[in-house]
């Protein structure tokens, strides 16, 4: 496969259309011209490189040897010489280099020259000198690349529910108990059959490699360490395969899942993870269509206006930010008996990520999944869309029976074990925790078992400060929540209801 | 018409009081004296011009031609020759130019020298970097002229009902349902019998000449080729019937109404509408006396302190601000009974815009108006006036049978197709936008269309993601309005009014 | 009485002891040993300048003629004559420039010799740019020496009272009603027998002075001349009699009152006031002792730390705020049966000003109080007090019968017309207006007057607004107070009054 | 015992390891080998030092003579001649020279040398011209050393309980009463039997000689001048004994109690404090482990950074704050059965410190207490408990009897005398003030002296305003509460509680 042929520069410059094109990725040239609309992310991205070198574009977002898992062999073109015209492919090989010392992408300098002396210039601090989540997002916030920091830290719109999900946490107050003994503590807990050492997991989140060279794998690696679980995201940088084989021999994983438009290729992708030992689907329902996130389109649009063919930008009528067009094939049709067929395919538990009201929470039941996770994208998807914590609420005061037909999973804006506590006591089975991990991954698998570290003692702590030993002992009670009960929905229908919308629903 | 005599600058300068006032418009001169008392502006505006050029002064606002519609023909006296002592007019088709290159007028440098180099100048970003109408009011902040910006963007005093119209919209939260099929969506709703691609139109708003040459032209242009609808104020900057003209054949208008207090006035222009096609008529009812706009207030005292006759300023006791000044001839004895004169003069229904209370609903529907637009005129009028979607929820409340009686409409805060969405899951029937439009209009017509596409694409999202595909499916249900509920009246009359006042009411 | 010895300055000098005391104000030596104790701001004040010359301080604070009104003819000694060493008195005839003139006090250059030249120089802006009151307290903030500043702008301690004030009038609103006839507008009320133009007065504020030459004189000029009326502080820097003369004749007034120690002399005032037409008695009920103004008292330690004689400080354990100094004399030991006594002596209606819950308004219709004035005396008194508009809604609440038995006032925070119709909708007679008119003495009476026009203005445009022609019609339910409803108070006694205090109350 | 040999320091840094660990203190070498495990602060700190001059750590926190009292005479080993490569022992007598002229230790050059010039050097404002409790924490922000004042200011994670605790009190309002004779007021008030001038007293906190080095002896005098009570922390800069004998004659103390899980060490210490006729015991039940004080953390992380032996740092999973390390030797299993083992053990009256919920204050009645302390240990133990003054009010919505039963204290935020009315008011018995007065120890106790009046001042003041003359008169009626009633809740179980947790509990 790796025989083709010698190509000049000007060999490649010739295919450089939509009907014919060639990229050449490292050494070797490709033929992507019918990959292009095979592409998860569409074929305009591919189309900015056509005729070109795309090493530096395609590397930051994929793993390595990703492509030839998804191309034919026959796609392989031929070897390209090295010149001075095209920046060197890097030599090292990323994956060992990053386990012995990670080295966050966004501090690697580019092919461009640098100046000889940078002016103030951000140190990433000692990795033992951070003692908290928040501190992981100052260390990204300098340290990704500006398309990584907008992909990462975007939500949609005016960033309502994004700054909501986290502020109204914070608004519920502790009752603690005293004098109880709080020698022995203990936070496991089952999750989806899975023993866990810690009520909390890692929420899905693309593109893991953005922030690391290890992207995935390097979560695997940091969470596997303490015994924590990871939910990984279907639009992973690294195959599914990587990631499993990445984590130790006794590893549980799930598998976040946007079915695709192309039934048959979520068959595929169900049957491979239960062939891996995937414990359960975690099927998106809130994002049929992404969110409007505007940090990331703007880079998009910065991109777009530098790139040569202006021609992209004016189709691109919707903006073209990464989380626009990774969800291109997402399938918009999806409905609950779909749920049914999932379960089927996969032979797995079915959780919906993404239920936002207790009348869906009561369908989820209904349709036969294993449980709910409140989740609102962590704000990306609909900004104004209620918090999670409210629908935590709302489950309570609507159908507090379904605590016994469901698990009852929750993310957004979870960032403190004190946080995590909350969710836990108010009946979550655990809580995702997502861009702290993605920020704990620029300093590799190194950073994710810091943070993980971290959240296990602010948890231990909280715990004990409850007069609590066991997270199952965990309940409302705990809690004071009278700060935001007026927020809180009080029936499936509005009390506004009795005006009659103009078509049934 | 145009074969008056030739005049010298000295023949002008004699007829420079208001018992002989003399101005001249480019190069044409004109006998305003009987004018002065009929220009809706009142007289002191014309008075500062008085025995001089006013060119530039009247095309900042003034449509071309508008003029020669206005004054008789015998009040043309002649000619004027050009000479270096005045600016020379503008000899640029300016409707054909702005068509072809939009230009906002704020650019355009006046006719004082510039300076050769201008440090830090604002450039105006190219139209597809911009994502939001957030953004292009930004864009208007800089190019606008100062006067322009103060007039557009200011409202009453405190700005606190400007403030909370658009705080307590984005308080209320979504509860969005998940798991529909959501591939097609269907935006159009039916106004006023008038086919709409989307449940939002043009507020009316005044003098868009302000912003681009083209002014409300442009609007109807920008908007038409979208399928969306414009009310056009009566207080444009072009004459109506150029601004039907410029839309396309079968594009639907409605007229926005200050009342006159010279009633024939007011009548000759309700028959001029129903003869181009308008399809119903706006009565403004919240703005009887102008409110008090402190920045457009302050923009006029300053000019008013460089204008040569400080006698104007000590008769200006309240302020000459555009708004004080193009109120002058609004009819403040408007009463319940004129609504059916209205109706009779014009043969179009009515809607009563700038209704703020339940009580006030009700009686529209007893009046016989065909509905009501809820609305505090942008915080423009009397500041303190409840947000317009808490008297959304006072309907709601107080007499939700009134949307079986009356179209509702609401205006105030709406930017994003997110707070569209709202309105219409709470029973309006279409949503002004106002502000956002006439800040598009920096880039002409091109920019109008590109704001509405945006906003349909961000309702388009918001439906999706809250799981309906057709507006008409929006409902109460979808919306958790807990966070404010607590601000929504209850009755008509307030609970403390068992305390009689002083009079009867 | 002016034919004293001549001194020198080392005569003056011999006479620096509390035991034996003169001072020099402008040529004339006074001995004003035995006046120390009966000082109202205390004798500290006056023994910073022992045997000096106390002309600056004192005219700052004192009208011309003051010190002759209240020493003995026999306790002038001498002149003193005129020498490089001190500063040369004004010789202007201070009243009878202000008025060709107004010229802020704190424009004034003192006596030490200015710089010629005087970088960022604050530039008072001309009278007729001013539009409202914050803009009045805008140039005060930079025109008032700081010690006037800081005693007219400071309130107590962390100045919640003080921002609450103005804070929750501003969380009221309107609920305009539309299309009424509003072409006349009556503002006119009856405000304890005394025709006013308008249903605001000028609330009582000492030591007017510090703002300007013709203190509390220019304000009777300046609101006579609008048909205002005036409540005059019983610690106005200029006589009663003087401020009485300055206004027109058929001009009303109040005066307020605090109560001395040595009754007295409370009824010596009261007498004169009598005489003098005063219309009626604003006793001042929340301030038995003065409140802690931080602001006020960090000026006066920074004074006593640049005095000679350190051993005042460290006397005054309390700090030496003007405040605290003025009420020095204040009869702490005021109670409910003393206002029959008031009455008695006055032969006038007694008002109550500084009523803060429904409990004592209660008690004053008992006691024979006329009148309540719901006031924390703008947040100089008690910080944490409840602000004024919650007490007006307290008596909704708990007593709405009160209305028909008290006249009831307010003021804390009103500065908007606006605001005052929120208070008279809500019940009030009339609404006073305190710091906003002081800020407006930096112009003079000019500055009043100019005042008292856009307040009125203000109120003309809301009344009109809200679909009201007359003050009288004005009604609760014009107001929408549900945003702040949960902080009125539901009972004299505190739900959790069931917890017995210790002590019987 | 001071007869040992002597030594160079090449004999001292022979024994820098755990197992044979000396350190010098001033002249004075010592073995403290044994001593290590046995230090309240846990061994890395010493051994950061081992073979070490560990005169300035020791000096900064512990009171002269604590080592003598500590350690055995044999661990003496003998003296250290002094020489250039270490600091000269400061050979002032501090506590005499403190007192005469204090002088907060971090304005004391350490010994390095300084520069000739120090730009911008804070000036320690005269005591005098402090003239509120905030004005204490201005300056102390400025003269403690970063480490002094990252530990007293620092809260737990977020400081959402540390700010609440204050900004809820704030939201209380007052109902001030008016017309009482006010004139003598007392504010006598008898806590656990003990006279007090107030109705406040010192809060226990640790290491009071990071201040001053008077340390909690400045406390003592300080307040007894006052009349003011003193809770002295078992973590004591000082002896016990030092601190009582530093007060007056008839001075009563508290005592804090952290149990030790060496619970014999424990008895001593209890037996010690009523041999020293300690009235009672406050023992803390809100920190059986510390609270994540990040603040605090990040100055120990520095300090490690900085320190020669990196390996201590590694081992320090949870951060070595000053906060972490006292706090090791706390008992956390400490039980309710185990107040009757104090009560026996002490013979005084058990006050539980760190009650937040009424479900623990009525089992505080059940197991024995005399009293509890509403209190969130400042914010610093579990980040998000409910602020105190919340508690307080649980305690009357849930359980109003219990103030029958039990004393009621409360600390955390308080500040102002309105502060403490405001919870006397509401039935406490007294209130702890903490912070304010670590800060006014900046001044040595001529400082505490003076804070404790402006404490008393403010509240003498608050009172006359409200209309009381005796703390026992005040009672609910004279607060609003309305605007944070909603944030107490409602029963000792959670409304949400039907939901089953997975444990019994």
């Amino acid at each position: 496969m790796e025989t083709g042929q010698s190509l000049s520069f000007d060999d490649l410059k010739a295919h450089n259309r939509a009907e014919d094109c060639w990229v050449a990725i490292g050494e070797k040239v490709w033929d992507v011209t019918e990959f292009l609309n095979l592409h998860p992310g569409g074929p305009d991205v591919i189309l900015r490189y056509a005729g070109q070198d795309a090493t530096q574009a395609y590397e930051e977002i994929h793993a390595p040897g990703m492509l030839e898992e998804t191309l034919a062999a026959n796609k392989f073109v031929g070897h390209i010489l090295p010149s001075n015209d095209i920046p060197p492919k890097s030599t090292i090989d990323e994956a060992a280099a990053a386990e012995a010392n990670p080295r966050p992408i966004a501090r690697t300098p580019s092919s461009m020259e640098l100046p000889l002396q940078i002016p103030n210039v951000y140190e990433q601090p000692p990795l033992h000198s951070l003692i908290s989540a928040p501190d992981f997002q100052e260390v990204a916030s300098h340290v990704l690349t500006p398309k990584a920091w907008a992909f990462y830290s975007s939500a949609a719109t005016d960033l309502v529910t994004h700054t909501q999900n986290k502020a109204l946490i914070r608004r519920l107050m502790f009752r603690p108990r005293v004098l109880r003994d709080v020698k022995e503590v203990s936070m496991k807990r089952t999750i989806l059959g899975c023993e866990s050492e810690a009520p909390f997991f890692v929420s899905p989140a693309a593109m893991a490699r953005l922030a690391h060279p290890d992207g995935e794998c390097a979560l695997a690696r940091g969470v596997g360490s303490q015994g924590v679980l990871q939910c990984i995201s279907s639009n992973a940088s690294y195959p599914l395969s990587a990631i499993v084989k990445a984590g130790t021999k006794d590893q549980s994983f799930f598998l976040q899942l946007y079915v695709n438009s192309d039934r048959p290729k979520t068959a595929e992708l169900l049957q491979k993870a239960a062939a891996l030992g995937i414990k359960a689907v975690f099927v998106t329902v809130d994002a049929p269509v992404p969110g409007k996130r505007e940090a990331d389109e703007r880079i998009a649009a910065e991109a777009v206006a530098s790139a040569i063919s202006g021609a992209v930008a004016s189709n691109d009528k919707k903006g073209g930010g990464m989380g626009r067009l990774m969800a291109q094939y997402v399938d918009k049709s999806l409905i609950w008996k779909d749920i049914a067929w999932i379960k089927k395919v996969s032979g797995l538990p079915v959780i919906l990520k993404g239920v936002q009201s207790a009348a869906d929470a009561i369908m989820a039941a209904e349709y036969g999944a294993s449980g709910v996770m409140l989740s609102n994208h962590g704000g990306r998807s609909l900004d104004g869309a209620q918090p999670s914590i409210l629908v935590l609420l709302e489950l309570h005061r609507i159908c507090p029976d379904i605590f016994n037909k469901l698990e009852v999973y929750i993310d957004g804006g979870f960032e403190r074990g004190s946080d995590i506590l909350k969710a836990i006591a108010l009946g979550a089975t655990a809580v995702g925790v997502g861009r702290p991990y993605l920020y704990s991954l620029t300093y590799g698998d190194g950073g994710v078992e810091h943070l993980t570290q971290i959240l296990k003692d602010e948890l231990e702590t909280s715990m004990r400060l409850c007069g609590i030993t066991d997270v199952d002992q965990a309940h409302p009670g705990l809690i004071n929540t009278q700060d935001i009960d007026h927020m809180v929905a009080e029936s499936v229908k509005h009390p506004y209801i009795q005006w009659r919308p103009r078509a049934k629903i």
